[in-house]
């Protein structure tokens, strides 16, 4: 996973253009995804789809014809959707169009201007305090225009038309843990799923954020409000600092549920956000009148860790083990939410489980210590609870009792009660 | 508002007689009260309205004929509803119709006898203990017979017939906090709502305790259990101490639900009572079958403060900077009471704010930050939560998000759900 | 009951067998049970009535003729269940079915083999250290055959069909807390209940444990479904250090309810266990389709003291106080249980309580404590909340409200909601 976002990483992408293609392109390599393009101007709900944004070069020269700042060596450099200019200025008028950040001066912010046009250099506050008077030379390369806005999705059939919904964007330019993350684990996990035999169906998503969610959210509405049980936004996954969870709107969808019983036996220390925390593509999915079932879990999540939206967001702040460690959870949820279902025992009693060679024949102060878990889990099968209430009751992690359940069935002790 | 309790302050009033209705009719000045006479006898609930009591005059003299208590010059000599009296009588026997208090020596307390018959004084413990032996004139000129019980009343309608019910009480002689305040500031408070434009038709009550709320209750039941929507005890509005709460009898009233939300927003550290702290006319209000959403918002509680019922509750105890803070929480309360829709975004997805000049144009780290408020009460306008609600979740008092909800309806993005 | 207990002590109960049988006949010198026997081989739910097992005698002779184990000095000493045996055998072999705990090496452990047939012996750790190796005549006089589970069942008709169900077990050789406690501590209850006035019927039942419930409840499983509206299993209610609580599968039942109730005023230090610490028939009257309202109050709970299944939990360890305490709670949970109905006050608005004599006839700061209870009562008894709700939300205990409700009720001041 490392060395495929090792490959993502320089490619300049925004929220249109050629970059999110030739991301998209690299992805469909591993999977199947089919790409779609939306023209200018479509309306989506209250927005509109804006102009297709592309950059060739962008850099600045100073006097001495130096190239102070050069796009081809940070694609950061250039604000996002600038419109093209070229020409000479006073570092007066210079200044106007060059954004730092006065607390971290090593670092150069990541900025757009999708909405208004504008032209601008984001810079680090240590290079622009040495900046001298005299004359620049700004040149930005670019063009805004009519064209479309683009967008890949993987839909993987299951047995039902229920859905899970995995959803990641590929809008942001050189920055490694949001976003760069999240295509990547999203990739690898489709590949899995594919290899993986599944009840549900999946529908898989890359998209720039916002303005994609929401294109995608107005195509596909009325058959995502009907099939999806549960989704996840795949965002901010691979530094390897910590774990953490935001909530849907309220925070008790399945996607909830499932999150916080695999976090919370998983990565007991995971951080806790409210939807009052959010910031991505959850605003749209969780939005009234949409309210799919859709959850983050994440390492750092966007706007809390230092490096976030500037260069410092790089190849070194994300990990092998940070990767993979969001992808190892995201399956056990995916799992998790493969086997929920409704379990009832199916003997009134406890079932005399001596006879099944699942009990002691022998009968001590401990006998019921070693067969707890079956007989807690036996204790709450009664059709109602699903297997993450009944592991949040007994306090019992789900992947032990996924063998314990299958033995159970074996047997003819176990029933699935069908969703009515 | 300090000047009016001023000039109510020295009127001898009780549940009955002429001391109600002398300040009811100085309060009538102010604002157009209709008042109501409810003859003796007259059978209210479990209840049978008492005979009128009315004074003229009352003091102790000593063998030298000081007069060592004189009536006129504190009204509270007198326990309430004593009938008539003029005899001489040796120390013992005098002492057996003295009250005072041995844990506050300085105060005259405050005592009552309505429901029978029988005669005394009030008293400092300090008088008490300097009396001695001789024999003393008492005399009482009262009266006690077949009359009234008198009550006001002030109806302000509104745009529907949903109302809001404010009661205090008449019915406490020379006492601020507990009670002159609560006629005070809800005299207050009618003259403001006369003034503004408004939604609901108010009910606004200035009655004895007790027997005038079941009075009033016994003959406006079903108006006030079809129309009213929330309600407030108006008592013990005065003092500079604290705020504090006392809800309805399930606490779950929307009186309860405004009050605690306009409280913790304004006033943070307020005192939160429990139903069974009551002993006010709320006893009545939430009794069984009864059930009104009615609840209290004061500053210092009855029977929580050492000067309730006795002299020391007095003009010093109540400021001007009490009266108002009191006149303005309940006014925010109303305000809120008034504004309380289910409000409903009128797209799907989040609005794209910037169309409408409502969010920046350029997207930095902070971006978010400075249009949280609005895009949070965007998320929670499902027409589901109500105003309370979106400022409870979204952690913003309501008062700022007044102006937001006026520019979001003024770009047609909110509407109001109506009731059903 | 302490007396009653030690009488019971020296028998050897089994969960099937003489024992059993002759520990019936003596509890039915006190009571009217009816004895039942359902023959070995009859089909329970998942299970099956095993082999009758009964036993003369016991014991090891070391090679002098040394009788170092012997039955009829402690019944503990042969494994539950053991089938008979009469060989020599070197200590090696005899090892083999040998039984102690290293952890308490005083103690004989109670062990059993019901559903594998095998043959041993319980010995303390102590003894077992001492053993020389030599030649060991090893005796058991036993019989293992087809015959009968037999069990004890009182039904003491009430005014309703409604049932109060108490299950005790009699399957446990010498041991007093667990078990000799519960059917002790039960027979004196029923006698109780036989000589008091009473609505419901009780259900009272004496069996071996879980084969015994699953029986009993597999023979009478509609009639208990339909009539019972609480029960307690009684057990471990002997000993004289805590009081403990183990609910319902889900805690929410009226036996629940009325414990938890009684507890925290009566034993506010109790301990309170969750169903994931149980361990007797409520295992079977709680689980999935059967859904029993059945709770536990107890002493030590089994599994939870050091003496558990072994020779430790003897006379010493029970006490008269203990046995005392225990069936003064029950009783204290029964009586409520006979009266925890709805009541409703019958007049809007509180009553005029002085006209009955109930409230005083003065009105000082503190006239409304006096009479506190009663309007907290009467403030709640809306026709909804039952006396537990009353007593819990008023803070009160409910024997304190009894002598009350009788009050109120003389004066035609309250009526009972009946169920529909």
């Amino acid at each position: 996973m490392y060395d495929f976002l090792n490959r993502l990483f320089p490619i300049c992408r925004s929220i249109t253009g050629d970059g999110v293609r030739e991301t998209l392109k690299i992805i469909q390599k591993d999977i199947p995804i089919k790409i779609f393009e939306v023209p200018s101007g479509t309306k989506v709900f209250d927005w509109t789809v804006p102009k297709e944004w592309n950059i060739k070069d962008a850099y600045i020269l100073d006097e001495e014809g130096n190239k102070i700042i050069d796009f081809k060596k940070n694609n950061l450099h250039v604000l996002g959707y600038s419109v093209p200019v070229d020409k000479y200025l006073e570092l007066d008028e210079l200044q106007e169009h060059l954004y730092s950040l006065e607390q971290q001066p090593d670092a150069i912010p990541y900025i757009t201007s999708y909405y208004r046009e504008r032209w601008g250099f984001c810079i680090s506050q240590k290079q622009r305090n040495q900046l001298k008077k005299g004359k620049y030379r700004v040149y930005i390369d670019s063009e805004l225009k009519d064209g479309h806005l683009t967008y890949g999705e993987l839909l993987i059939p299951g047995e039902t038309e229920e859905e899970i919904f995995l959803s990641t964007y590929i809008c942001h330019p050189s920055m490694a843990n949001n976003e760069l993350s999240g295509p990547v684990v999203t990739t690898y996990l489709a590949k899995w799923i594919i290899n993986t035999s599944r009840k549900y169906t999946y529908r898989i998503v890359f998209i720039p954020e916002t303005i994609g969610s929401i294109t995608y959210l107005s195509n596909n509405l009325n058959i995502m409000k009907k099939n999806i049980i549960a989704g996840f936004n795949i965002t901010c996954v691979g530094d390897d600092r910590t774990y953490s969870y935001l909530p849907s709107r309220e925070g008790n969808s399945l996607a909830d549920k499932v999150a916080l019983n695999i976090l919370s036996y998983k990565h007991p220390d995971f951080v806790s956000y409210t939807y009052l925390d959010r910031g991505s593509d959850e605003r749209q999915y969780c939005s009234p009148g949409i309210d799919l079932p859709v959850a983050s879990v994440m390492r750092s999540k966007y706007a809390t860790y230092p490096e976030y939206h500037t260069s410092l967001d790089d190849l070194d702040l994300v990990t092998p083990s940070g990767l993979f460690g969001s992808y190892d959870l995201l399956k056990d949820c995916i799992k998790l939410l493969e086997r929920n279902e409704k379990y009832k025992i199916n003997c009134l009693g406890e079932p005399q489980l001596g006879k099944y060679g699942l009990y002691p024949t022998i009968s001590t102060k401990e006998t019921r210590n070693n067969v707890r878990d079956m007989m807690n889990f036996i204790a709450y099968a009664d059709g109602i609870n699903d297997l993450v209430d009944i592991s949040n009751k007994i306090d019992v992690p789900v992947w032990q009792l996924y063998s314990l359940i299958e033995k159970l069935k074996e047997h003819g002790l176990l029933s699935i009660v069908e969703k009515t």
